[in-house]
């Protein structure tokens, strides 16, 4: 397994290809836009080869491909309990950062929705997929302990057209060419988390699609520095307070999620890398496996976001010179939010079964019903949190750390913010925590983060049984089918 | 295993001893009070017996004490799978009855609960109550077949205090005599559901209590019909209208869920169906595995309600001459409070661990969870049923079925009800199952039912973890513990 | 002005022609069925005729047609006060019997709608109609001193089709033949409320129609016992219980909200009763302002039934030996609930303005808010009502007042329902109240009453200033409204 | 009245004493700190002198003191309609610019509440402080057409002291001498809105206190660029953005609202100026007129930022490709939130009553209600935003414009950005504007901000008739007062 110091070290080597602000970063290790995503991954790094076992049991497992003990991000999730951990990882991820990584989530998520869906495209069409995943899963991803990210939403443009109509094929990733040893690919995925802390992306189709849209049928794995893709990072609120020197208007150690916009211009992919070209009945199979598995982990994702909200309440509490007691009420609801979305998407997992290649696949209902939750349920959170920390946290109603340590006026300004004690700066760090958490760069979107809640109603839609539901009624009071027909139906 | 028809006949034989207004019921399985509950709970006899392998998949089980199939609401939940079986039995059992069954439930948990706590008594003091359970278990319970009920509610009296400190030592069922052969009890507990269509009854401490109160801490199991023991139904909204002959303003052939005063008055239990008697260290445990094994498996039971309305709300959109599809938003969001409840109970099943005498015990945080979120959610999934089924299903707003069937002006009234068409007969029927479940004797409580909401926010504020998550938040704005205390803790 | 007592006279000599059960109620004020609504407005009589004059205030006022002092509920809502004292008079009503009266409330909004679209109408078309009503308002309405109830909703049939296009024309109310004294009319209203109270009955049409339904564009008022009028009264939750003597298990003295079914059979409306006959065009302005105005008051309302829950709640933490203070937040929600509801309903009237006829018009944007926001919001109060009250509230959770009186085990009973102290009664009937407000007939319906919440939102839709507030969002960020456009627009 | 033009002139004369990122703001009309604000208000008295009669007709009004018109926020709010006109200008305001304006708001609340409570001190105590503050008003006010700030939130410190028993008398603005000319005030009035754009600033107590207190109870008028009075601007999410030169990441033409710390070091205050001093049984009056009316007219204030998001909504729905009927239910949610504030708003001014010296008062219940009612319900508005607008509105997930306009990759980002056409900037500039609302500098805090809803809490709780509806309750059920009673009170 690799270390913290050597997974930075590698992601030093990689070609600079991230650029912000019409900016090119030469060293992603230290420019304040990307330092913090790559210090919270290698922190995660140092939890597998510490010497902690509490977390060595949380961040590693046993890869079912080797037999070898790994990086937990990188092993097939292959039991119900295995994806379990999935969840717990995300969950204590959030509460180490205040944020997600996104870097050892949603490449995960990718690999293993793609494990079931080229066992199902090999069986079915006879094609090689499923071996060639395996084995770049083996030598690549496991051999060199990779950071993954992954890549679904593409830019889209008309809502309500599909990819082939577009006005410009770009508008979503597609194969423009391809050859004998490889495909070539352009277009753009947009939104796409923890890249600049991975060393390579699993990029599968944005949606399930039919045939006259095969070219957006692609599933493959990319370098983060292959020729022709350049990567934009996205400007998050307040972003530029990182870049502050000995500034404290963002938390600075513990990390950030990064988003990205991936450029790719005629890129190269070889066909070991290639795990899904044209096959576009599948298209939606891995697009169901990955939303099964990621949304089913999303629900402890944002119970973590949670728990530090809880935390930081409790903290700003006692500045003002109160007891946590008097805001006992709306800390359970804060609690009962975060054990709501964590809960459900635990019972989509329990819920699921093995594919038979081997991953366990959560409830795809309870999974979607997740998502729904997790984009609704954290505003409330996010809401009590700022209910007891106060105005200073809604929209940080404050002067900058800037003024707070003014040789002219800081120390007055001190006094104000000193609450129930203490010279201020503690109580206005707290209060900066809850506005980057509610108004800041550490909002990681779970209201569209994941997909939209949107794309979950509809799924709930389609796996409900609602005529199973409408006969049990009729059954009840005793009337036939014929006595309440669909309109237009008989 | 048992048939319905030997189970009607048995519980046809037992003592009458159950009251309403002021009335002894001669016979249970034909006196409208309480014959639904019984035609219930004997379908779930005959789904055991019967011929369809899918219904006796979720209603039988292998017993782990003897190794026979059996009735599954009579086995021990040995694994988390059966503990998922026991949350989709109550939810089947909705869809089937528009309600609960309680008969096949509450015992079911309370002897469940018991296998845990009895087996910690035994290894702490030595005791062999874990043995006198088996025994009952093994030639009672399962050799039988009986349908079991559950006691905890006690009439409690004033809130601010313990039950040794009541005027009436009556409020809480206690022990009032030690015989070498057995306990005598008295006292009264309330609001126990199925009790009608049981054989007998689990009884167990209403909470958990400290020295003062250990004659308060008793559990037993108690034949239905035992000497002393009288027994009074609780008056249901409408509940008259079973009584009406040929009336359909209640749905008549599927279930009805009952509820009773049992008032014990120097009632003799001996010692082998005695399962704790003043071991109040012990009381807390029982209540607690009861809680974790029952609020886990309440979210699939009004998920069930929820089920039920979704359909009867799509029979009224259809009898109103509209698509569901014009309901769909509407419909959804009934779809995501059902599988909220149903998903977070599952999650707190799926966390749980096995306890060392062999039974599943669900995560008692989510566990809690789940019934503070089936206090509140269900409320939602009426209004909108309501929402679309119109006017005449909010509070029945309709003519009694005499009337529609009336000689001198029916005829009339079918047509004012006759919607998008029929003669009105089954849009009423179908408005009827709504009043009955939103404002009639279905709805069961589920605000209170299982226990209040608020034993659970209690638990889930012993449960949460608050200072680590305080911890937490303090790390990552990096400030130490003492820059926020507690008042009066320094 | 009348009294209570020759209020009940008159009643009580109009033609029996008020059905349920299939039976001919011959004596509507003794009969259990409809004496609760009559004695309530009774006692709206004998507020206006008594020595308080703080009751006289809210129940007279100055009629603007003779100059006299009358009954309130029979006048000109001729000012903005004059029509938030409507309001006031709900509130009140509400607070005195846990229900609404009808019979003192929709007659009269029918009659101040009626006012300024007849006005409306022989402006434009030279009609009569305006001085008919003034004539029928002084001689019959004010002289003497009548409870008018309204009717507007019909059966509708199939919701995707007009009156017209029914199968049966008797789903709407319709004339069948016009003769030189009068019109014919025959039909269905459904759902009326406090009709059985009522002297007279105000009939408008159902919705705003076109031409093609002309026919069921009629407006007029009709004595409560003519000729051809059947009425059947609805069954609603629990209603039987009005008949037990002696019994306590719905209030016995207070009111009761009756609503009916009105089956028109070829009834003669003479002419000056006529209001409106085929005049399609101001349809739809009558519906605009019964339901500005009925609306705007209906806050009240429900903010009274709430009042009444709230005091429910602070009686039975007391049975329960707790203070309120404990329940402080949950009361403070209530009081929240039911100032919201009354506070937007006086939004909508403080926002209206003068119509040329002399009354005064609530703001409809606002008064459809109002309805849509009282049918969501008393769920909640109802909510909390039970979450204080606890399980025996929620469904009535007790044995009937029979068995809690019973010579065999009442004591038994008594003693269980004790609570903090006394003899159980007191406490049992108070949780009645609750069950009678949230699960028994004292539920009048808020969620669909005054209209579905449907309808509101389709007025909202309408009346919006979706494409000012897109402009004002493009003019803030500085694009144009080409840029912009709403698909197949261009 | 005074021009916008000359409303910039007059303020850039002001001595320069504002200070962020520890620098002093040399010209608070160019510096992108202060300078949207600056240009907001003058917009506000272009629209007094311009030709626009309807804009004339929001933004003047007739001076109760001298007869003439002049601009609206420095008149006497003389009737109840010129407080729903107060509103209005909030809602409109709101509409121009995105976000709140503060400096014609606050001091003009500050200004007529003390017109009521001077009014009643003067004729209590025979003070002369009403005729002073007349006086400054005709002279100052009016004459030099001043915009005004208000400041009331104290630094407060320990919440769970009183501004005596702090650490630091400072923690709260107080008297420290007092002189024969006036007074000499010291101490921190924080989250001051629109400072910057204001002439003056009204002081107000923080709070009701009693006589140990009372040298807090100060209330005076002091020019924003007094000797000793230190001013410093708190940081908002992303306000650096202003500041990029060309950049569009912000709104840059429109408004916002600044927030600040002021820092009082022995001020004098001369007497004419001073409008109590020491009074303190009248500082519960001062803050009880001042609440109701801000309170009334906050859910107008945040009405209008719903307007604007329901705009943005419907702009980037179509940005998208799509129509707005597609989201027509989640628009009217949108409205409803919007008209429930402004409603329950107006229905508090409605329910209020003319003071004796000449103002209106809305209702305290009400006003409080709305309060409670703003810091919630924008919560949902703004969820819904984000719904239709996307994941690119929620934590504006774009590059930065400069990436936008990028020579090397701008084309493609822009291409990624088009959605349903154009070239993507349009699209961009509209997420930008939702972001600004609900995770940027635009998000005034509607939560806390006129005071939190605890507060609000607290005086519904004291203003609730909690005994007369437990007494209406147990009149409805027939049972005396003393079967319920209050623990501890018998």
């Amino acid at each position: 397994m690799m270390t913290g110091k050597e997974y930075i070290d590698s992601i030093r080597k990689m070609r600079p290809n991230i650029y912000k602000f019409d900016k090119l970063i030469e060293d992603v290790v230290t420019d304040p836009v990307t330092s913090q995503e790559i210090y919270s991954v290698s922190r995660s790094y140092d939890y597998c080869t510490g010497t902690d076992e509490k977390l060595k049991a949380i961040y590693t497992y046993k890869s079912a491909l080797t037999g070898k003990v790994t990086h937990r991000w990188n092993t097939l999730m292959d039991s119900m309990q295995a994806i379990i951990e999935n969840a717990n990882v995300k969950r204590h991820q959030y509460r180490q950062s205040g944020t997600t990584q996104g870097s050892t989530c949603t490449g995960w998520t990718g690999l293993n929705a793609l494990w079931a869906a080229t066992y199902d495209m090999d069986n079915a069409l006879g094609t090689d997929y499923h071996q060639r995943l395996k084995k770049y899963w083996i030598e690549q991803v496991e051999a060199r302990c990779l950071a993954m990210a992954g890549a679904i939403t593409d830019a889209k443009g008309d809502r309500s057209k599909t990819p082939s109509q577009q006005v410009d094929r770009n508008y979503n990733l597609h194969m423009v060419e391809k050859r004998a040893d490889g495909i070539v690919v352009s277009g753009y995925k947009i939104q796409i988390c923890g890249v600049v802390g991975a060393h390579e992306i699993i990029c599968v189709p944005g949606g399930g699609y039919g045939e006259a849209d095969k070219d957006f049928c692609i599933a493959f794995a990319v370098p983060r520095d292959a020729e022709g893709l350049t990567i934009v990072e996205c400007r998050m609120p307040s972003d530029t307070r990182y870049a502050e020197p000995g500034g404290w208007d963002v938390p600075h150690i513990e990390g950030n999620c990064t988003q990205s916009y991936l450029l790719f211009d005629r890129v190269f992919i070889p066909n070991e890398r290639v795990f899904m070209c044209g096959e576009y009945k599948y298209s939606g199979s891995i697009i169901g496996n990955f939303a099964s598995i990621y949304r089913a982990a999303i629900g402890a994702c944002v119970a973590g976001q949670g728990d530090v909200m809880i935390g930081a309440a409790i903290n700003l509490a006692r500045a003002n010179g109160l007891s946590m007691k008097v805001f006992q009420n709306v800390l359970n609801e804060m609690a009962i939010n975060n054990e709501t979305t964590y809960s459900t998407g635990i019972g989509a997992i329990a819920l699921g079964k093995m594919h038979p290649s081997g991953i366990w696949l959560p409830a795809a209902l309870q999974a979607h019903l997740t998502k729904v939750l997790v984009s609704r349920i954290p505003t409330d959170t996010k809401y009590r949190c700022v209910e007891i920390g106060g105005g200073i946290t809604e929209t940080g109603c404050m002067p900058s750390y800037k003024d707070i340590e003014s040789s002219k006026y800081g120390k007055q300004l001190r006094a104000a913010l000193a609450g129930g004690g203490g010279d201020g700066i503690a109580r206005a760090k707290m209060a900066r925590l809850v506005e980057w958490l509610v108004a800041g760069s550490g909002l990681s979107g779970c209201q569209h983060g994941g997909g939209s809640a949107d794309g979950g109603k509809l799924a709930i839609r389609a796996l409900t049984k609602w005529e199973e539901f409408a006969a049990d009624a009729r059954r009840i009071v005793g009337v036939s089918a014929d006595a309440f027909q669909e309109p237009g139906k008989n």
